[in-house]
C-alpha cells in the first residue's frame, strides 16, 4: 500500500451524520474492524473494553432518544457499537481480574506475573495516580478504549466504510438502560464512547484541521 | 487493500522494546505518520493535542532517566514523540481558544458557533460532566489524543514501522523537564503519553489476547 493510499483513507473517514439505510456492511468487513479493535493495544496489555453491537430495534429506539437531536447515525447505521470500559473492581492492581488476565490471557510465568503486578501497582499509585478517584482510573480505562476507537474507523475507512464516533449522549442515560436492559453491571462497566458505522448518503464537508506546522514542535 | 492485508498490519503491530539503533525511519515515513495523526478525529473536532519530537541528545538522555528501568526504546528509537494534550484553560466551553478554533480553523458562520458552543457546554457540563474536576477535562483531551496514537502506530504498521506508546514514566518529572528545556506551560498542557518509532531489532512473542466472543456482546 503506498503512502497516498493510507492517506486516501484517512482524508476519506470523517464523522458521518446520516447514512444511507439501505446499505449494510457485509459480515466479513464488520469482523474485520472488530477484529482490529481486538488486536488493539492497551496498556500493559489488559484490555480494558468490551464491545456492544445493538442489534435490537427497540433498544435501538430508546438509545436514539438519549442521543443529541438530529443523531441521524442511529436509525441510519448498519452497525452501532457501545464501547464499555472496566472501571475500578477489574482495573486496580489488586483486582481478581487482572491477577487472572495476567496467569491464563498472558500465560506470564509467576515471578513475571509478581514482577509486571508491582509495575502495574506503581504506575497506578505513583506514575499516573490513578487512584486519586473513581473516575480517574475510569477515564484511564477510557484512554485505551479510544486507541480501538482510532483503529475501528481506521479499518472501516481502508475498506471504503463509514463511521461516527458519538460522545454526544446522555452517559447516565445510555448506562441506566444498559443495566435495565442488557445486564450491564454499572459497577463493573461505564460507556466510553459509542460509534456508528454504515456507507455515507451525501459527500461531507471538506475536513478543517490545523497546520502539521501549528501542532508539532521538535525539541 | 485486501482485509488480509489489513490484519497483516494489525498482527505486525507490537509494543516494540527495543530498536535498530542503525536505522532511521525516512522523512517521507515519518510525515505519513505524523499527518495522520493530525488527520485524527477528535471531540468537536477541536485537536485537543501537541506532538513533540524529541531529536536533543541531552534531554534524549534526562527522558530516558524518567522512564522506568529497561527502556530501551528511547536509546534505540529512530523518532520519539511525546504528545500533550490541553488542559481547562484551553478546553473549557469558554475559552477562546475554542471560540477562535470554531471562528477561524472550522470556519463556522456566527449562528453555529453559537448553536455548537451551546452543545458543547451542556456535553462539558451536563452529559459527560468533565467540569468536576480539572484532572476529568484533561483526561477527556487525552482521549481524543489515544485516537492519534492508534492512527500513529497503525500507518507505522501499514508501511513497516514499528511501534511503542508508553505510559511508563514518571509524568510529574517528564513535565517539570518540558517546562524547564522545551518551555511547555505545564498550565496549559500535560503528557497525555509518549511513543517511540524504528524499526525492530529481534521478532516479538505471539501477541496475546481475548477471544472475539470474550469482548463482544450483541444486544
Amino acid at each position: 500500500m503506498t503512502r497516498n493510499e493510507i492517506l486516501s483513507a484517512y482524508q476519506f473517514r470523517h464523522a458521518c451524520k446520516s447514512f444511507d439505510a439501505k446499505k449494510t456492511i457485509s459480515e466479513d468487513d464488520f469482523h474485520l474492524i472488530m477484529e482490529t479493535a481486538r488486536l488493539s493495544p492497551s496498556s500493559f496489555g489488559f484490555e480494558p473494553w468490551k464491545f456492544l453491537v445493538v442489534e435490537n430495534a427497540s433498544f435501538k429506539e430508546k438509545l436514539k432518544e438519549l442521543t443529541w437531536g438530529g443523531q441521524g447515525q442511529i436509525p441510519t447505521a448498519s452497525h452501532i457499537v457501545i464501547c464499555l470500559a472496566r472501571k475500578t473492581p477489574s482495573m486496580k492492581y489488586d483486582s481478581d481480574y487482572i491477577l487472572n488476565f495476567m496467569k491464563n490471557v498472558q500465560k506470564l510465568p509467576e515471578d513475571i506475573v509478581d514482577l509486571k503486578g508491582g509495575f502495574y501497582k506503581k504506575f497506578q499509585e505513583e506514575d499516573f495516580k490513578l487512584l486519586e478517584s473513581e473516575r480517574s482510573l475510569f477515564d484511564w480505562s477510557c484512554k485505551q478504549c479510544y486507541i480501538a476507537l482510532g483503529n475501528m474507523m481506521t479499518t472501516a475507512a481502508l475498506v471504503g466504510i463509514d463511521s461516527c464516533p458519538m460522545e454526544g449522549f446522555d452517559r447516565d442515560g445510555v448506562e441506566a438502560l444498559l443495566t435495565s436492559e442488557a445486564s450491564v453491571d454499572p459497577n463493573k462497566y461505564g460507556v466510553a464512547f459509542m460509534v456508528a458505522f454504515g456507507y455515507r448518503e451525501t459527500e461531507p464537508m471538506e475536513k478543517t484541521r490545523q497546520a502539521l506546522s501549528e501542532i508539532m514542535d521538535v525539541i
